[in-house]
């Protein structure tokens, strides 16, 4: 048995929680919030009162997240994390490399679906398609990261920010926001658009009376690569999904908590793990059903 | 660089050695070959008398390719093969895995699209939605086991048997055969649709004046799984692919032999390899353009 954490109870700590009691080989130990909750397993305040446990899970904001990695490698738990900002991911995981090989622990960053799944299916198809381009177009869907980021800025009382494929791996960003009191949607609006999470997107801001009813978690992908194999041209190849964001993330999280477990000292990213050790299971008898 | 073989020149083998030509990392040092070929590398008549190599890439029928594989790995030459016969992968690899194990060096088995690519796919979507079903649909493209059979019965000059998909993972066959003088078509037909290859499955025959005009190398997959994230049903995943079929595979067994050459002695399938481990460059700069 695996024994977890979890740090963070919003969404995706909560849709960890579901996965790991689906799970026949990963026990839950500790929550770490600092909110009131009776969810049946003792909780923790701090990670710093963290210890047995052979992984953590981290479901804190991303920004958090390098931080609290560092600080629970450092105390020899491994850590896998959904860690999105796709700018900083090679950097972290140089960063956090270090710290896991000198504490002998191993954390997997970047495990949720893009990056994450979406990640190894872009690695797959550039092998099987050395040459060529991947689109990848996200949504129409609720963005978690960029609907935290939204969130963050001061005078925004709730927010949703919707992704939505305009093609050849282009977006517009739909972002809703209720205001706090006093709030002004010219400063709020302008802040969000120049936030690094928007500032590269068409983005439009829009004020409205509840965010709460517009609320929905589902989520997908178009991931087309066309492009060459050998000398052989128009080879086409795509991936495509349909899902509950969190579900999935929170899934993605446990498979890559049961991963960590089996990889040696190191920070890895998914395309760096053998997508096997990501099931639970008899290596032979998952040969035999999935190869 | 990645000094590597050619075992076998048919349509595989040709394709392999298109896609080496267009690799930066592998170099071609010998292709293995009982035909007389003028393809500007040196031809060696048999295994037996290959060394100097890092990787022998086996471009044999999948018959002959665990006995061929196992004699270069008892001489420290690590190989790669698209092995396709999918009951025995698993126990095959537990044999080569031995082999390769004592002699330190490595191989990938089944490293084609189904066996292969198709593989890692499945067993990603699994990480994903462990419960639930993958369905794996074929086509429409030529069989090449199911043409061999064919092939083989009495009356018949030349076939070709096309797997068309209908849904649900079931195919239907339709087969298309040119005559020898004198042959009776109701008895081939039967003959054929009374084979092993073809008694389970929706199978039709037609007689044609040539098989030749018919052919196209040209193949597909729709691979679809609707499953279960925690506990949230009716999340869907799906990938589809339209694609030469040897250009593809010839594609696969040379990111493969890049693949090989970064493992610990031992025999794998590639949803046992790490994703970035098929791909020519960097690392850190694999993690920033692919994750």
């Amino acid at each position: 048995m695996i024994n977890a954490a979890i740090v963070g109870y919003g969404n995706i700590g909560k849709a960890v929680h579901e996965a790991m009691l689906e799970s026949k080989d990963i026990r839950l130990k500790y929550v770490v919030t600092s909110k009131n909750l009776s969810i049946g397993v003792p909780l923790l305040k701090d990670i710093s009162e963290l210890k047995d446990v052979d992984v953590a899970i981290l479901c804190s904001p991303s920004r958090a997240v390098p931080g609290i990695a560092a600080s629970l490698l450092a105390k020899g738990i491994s850590t896998v994390d959904s860690y999105d900002i796709h700018t900083n991911i090679a950097d972290v995981r140089l960063q956090l490399d270090a710290v896991a090989k000198e504490h002998r622990c191993a954390a997997i960053i970047a495990a949720g679906w893009d990056p994450g799944s979406d990640s190894v299916v872009r690695a797959l198809m550039t092998a099987m398609l050395p040459k060529g381009i991947t689109y990848t177009n996200f949504g129409p869907g609720m963005s978690m990261g960029h609907t935290v980021a939204v969130k963050a800025i001061p005078g925004i009382k709730d927010a949703l920010s919707m992704t939505i494929p305009t093609g050849s791996g282009v977006h517009r960003r739909m972002v809703y926001v209720e205001l706090e009191e006093g709030a002004d949607f010219n400063t709020v609006s302008k802040a969000i658009r120049e936030d690094d999470y928007f500032v590269h997107d068409e983005t439009h801001v829009m004020q409205v009376e509840s965010v709460d009813k517009l609320k929905d978690v589902g989520h997908g992908v178009h991931l087309f690569r066309k492009g060459v194999s050998g000398v052989t041209g128009n080879q086409r190849v795509e991936f495509n999904m349909s899902i509950n964001n969190p579900a999935l993330t929170g899934q993605i999280l446990v498979s890559s908590a049961r991963a960590v477990t089996k990889q040696k000292p190191g920070c890895y990213t998914m395309i760096q793990i053998p997508p096997i050790d990501f099931l639970y299971g008899d290596t032979d008898q998952l040969i035999r059903e999935l190869v």
